[in-house]
């Protein structure tokens, strides 16, 4: 029999790593412990509201790990063995393992407001059974309240609106997605939300989401307006789930995530952690980030899979790499916002380029294409950068982390190699990653 | 006063270098001397017949020059005297240069086909008034053929199919887009014409364009058949235009364009050329290629611009980057294909991917979305990547594009960082740059 591999959890890092597992270790025997029957594909959640209006269209296929002959146990880990090497789960049954992997998640934060408890107050939680609870009683809503304008909070408030619904984002910060992008790609994200209905109140707080018979009637602002609520989404982010680690003695790191080496191994070597429980460091400047994206943790997944039984590829870091669409405006980023890094103390060169998507412009559908870079100005390296545009924006936020990857300079980006075509790109002059660069160039 | 600078030609090359030039150097004095009126945007030409429709609305926009202080001179250079350091057009006016660029670009290849001077014979001339004419003369047409199926071919054939013409296209290599695409997307790409209603017949030469009255009539196969056509586009590959660089006594390069060093200077230090007229190399073999592109003038004519004054810019070789779209279909590749690898000697691994660009695939709009990457398996880098899928398909080509130029390795890739979206990409666990290096890395 070849050795074991149990991974606890089985929501993005874990459904990953186990089937990149079996890729790499054909002849493991690979299990599965999740506590729900049915996983979600996490980042299609917000789109079940307005697009996909179906729990079973967002599913992981479970059929891929049978398949793959990955073992799937429906059960909750109670706690882990490491002296015995097991995992014991709550209805007793324990299972062994040569290595284990902490694929635990995060469940989602739950600020001290008034009132967070009432009825139909609804958080994005990774819970099929859950969400089709919200499904439900979206049908008999007319308005909602999303509270926090984070990419979550923005996804779930733009798909109510395309139902139907009356919506209000409120956000503590002065911006919507702050925490993603510069202020100018904020402001088109809110302008977009706007335009399509959606009513934005930045730099206020929620004092108490109001009752009424012990349901949501309301949401008082800490500036004294009452806002109508029959429902309320809360996204203020999410805090990594870490009890078990905890219990097992496992070294928590400062971000509050489970502390992992460069293979992700945790502080017991045949324990890995992968996904939104595990301690994320910044590609810059390696200190704990507070980062989390199914794509982080996919590729944390892919690292402890091939990692399981011999380190063999390092994890350099996070560099971020978000990606979102609001109405027909698609919006990415990779790496550090400008704000990110001059208070990381980096000494920044900017540069811009706007241009349209397709080109000439005249091309039916051209849209506006604006891309901003972040070079440092001792490295003269790429440290960042941003997109806003239309269905292109994801990757070529893409083509920009490749390129904070390998360390790019302005001056190799400025003349770097693209493809164009009309219906496909900017035009060969004024693609905007170059273009960018070669603005950033002037600045040197 | 600057320096004065002359660039020879104001289509895709001559345009962008004189506008970066002068982004590089505010006091030069920049002259672009352009022997049409008006001047195209050349990636856009076929797209004028089925989309535009209308020539005005592919034109380069020469306010963009006059705003930036270059001087345009519509005439015909006949010569230059290096020994003055000044050219002579053919109305007598003698400009003098401290530094010229040769942008003189190349002219559709002709033939040797019997009939190739009938009227109603048209080649993908970047001059204005002849694609006037050739607009004005389809409205009358209802049987077009098209000779070459290469990615001018195939765009031409799909904007005359868009209007409703009967197109044929006739390709003497066994498939369509065979110098950019490996035989499994070339396919594709022929099947996706094919619904369109385009006619493919490939592994096919053209015996004669039969004409009569001195029109065209039809067009004969080798193989014999007769095909009903009142217009022929010949899109059969492009000729270097360097009678001037000749003439001047310039080196000729063994690919025939004008020879350049590094720089792109000339064998006259004070000469630069780019664009077609120029001659390649290869990114990965430094041999002479056959690559002519909008975007690869446009590269070309930065790093001259940048370069003018003091050499600061290599150019290392071209990568090769092409996208085109038929119908709904997106391609895209970068670097060397499967068989271009094998034919430089390479001993290649192949990684492949195949997914969605939406993702979960119930997402509305999701298309197939297929990468195969090649690797060299001496040093494990990435040396070519083609894409097939929507409208994302050329940025994604222009990530490998980047991974090229930065000699990625297989496991770089397969654990490198992407952001991903429901509406924008494939999944985080499929994004099909790192799925197939995860591919190939099964292979090593």
């Amino acid at each position: 029999m070849g050795m074991r591999v149990v991974v606890v959890g089985g929501s993005t890092a874990g459904f990953i790593c186990s089937l990149t597992a079996r890729r790499f270790y054909k002849d493991a025997k690979i299990t599965v412990v999740r506590r729900e029957k049915k996983a979600l594909v996490t980042c299609g959640i917000p789109y079940i509201f307005g697009t996909l209006l179906n729990i079973e269209k967002d599913l992981l296929p479970d059929k891929l790990l049978t398949d793959n002959d990955i073992e799937l146990v429906i059960g909750e880990v109670k706690s882990i063995r490491r002296d015995e090497k097991a995992v014991i789960l709550s209805s007793g049954q324990k299972i062994n393992y040569d290595k284990l992997v902490l694929a635990t998640g995060s469940v989602p934060a739950k600020p001290p407001i008034h009132g967070i408890d009432l009825e139909n107050v609804f958080f994005a939680k990774k819970d099929p059974d859950y969400l089709q609870g919200l499904l439900v009683k979206l049908e008999g809503a007319k308005d909602v309240v999303v509270i926090g304008g984070g990419f979550v909070g923005v996804e779930f408030a733009e798909q109510f609106r395309k139902r139907g619904l009356d919506v209000t984002i409120v956000e503590l910060l002065p911006h919507c997605l702050q925490l993603n992008l510069d202020d100018e790609f904020c402001i088109m994200a809110e302008e977009k939300l706007r335009e399509l209905g959606v009513r934005v109140i930045t730099g206020e707080r929620v004092e108490e989401i109001v009752g009424r018979d012990g349901k949501v009637a309301g949401v008082r602002l800490a500036g004294g307006e009452r806002l109508k609520a029959d429902m309320v989404l809360v996204a203020v982010g999410v805090r990594p789930e870490i009890s078990l680690a905890r219990e097992a003695q496992l070294k928590i790191g400062e971000g509050g995530g489970v502390w992992v080496n460069e293979y992700m191994q945790t502080s017991d070597a045949d324990v890995f952690a992968a996904g939104d429980c595990a301690e994320k460091y910044s590609f810059f400047t390696k200190r704990p980030t507070n980062l989390r994206l199914a794509s982080i943790a996919s590729r944390e997944a892919k690292i402890v899979a091939a990692n399981l039984f011999q380190p063999r590829v390092k994890n350099l870091g996070t560099i971020g790499c978000f990606a979102t669409m609001i109405g027909d405006l698609g919006l990415g980023a990779a790496g550090l916002t400008e704000r990110a890094a001059r208070e990381a103390g980096f000494d920044v060169i900017i540069g811009v380029a706007t241009t349209t998507d397709k080109h000439p412009g005249a091309m039916p559908g051209a849209k506006n294409l604006k891309v901003k870079l972040m070079f440092d100005r001792a490295s003269k390296t790429i440290i960042g950068g941003e997109v806003a545009g239309g269905v292109t924006a994801a990757e070529l936020a893409n083509i920009i982390s490749a390129m904070i990857e390998r360390r790019m300079t302005i001056e190799e980006i400025a003349f770097s190699q693209y493809g164009t075509h009309p219906a496909l790109t900017a035009s060969p002059r004024t693609h905007p990653i170059a273009y960018a660069a070669e603005d950033a160039l002037l600045k040197v």
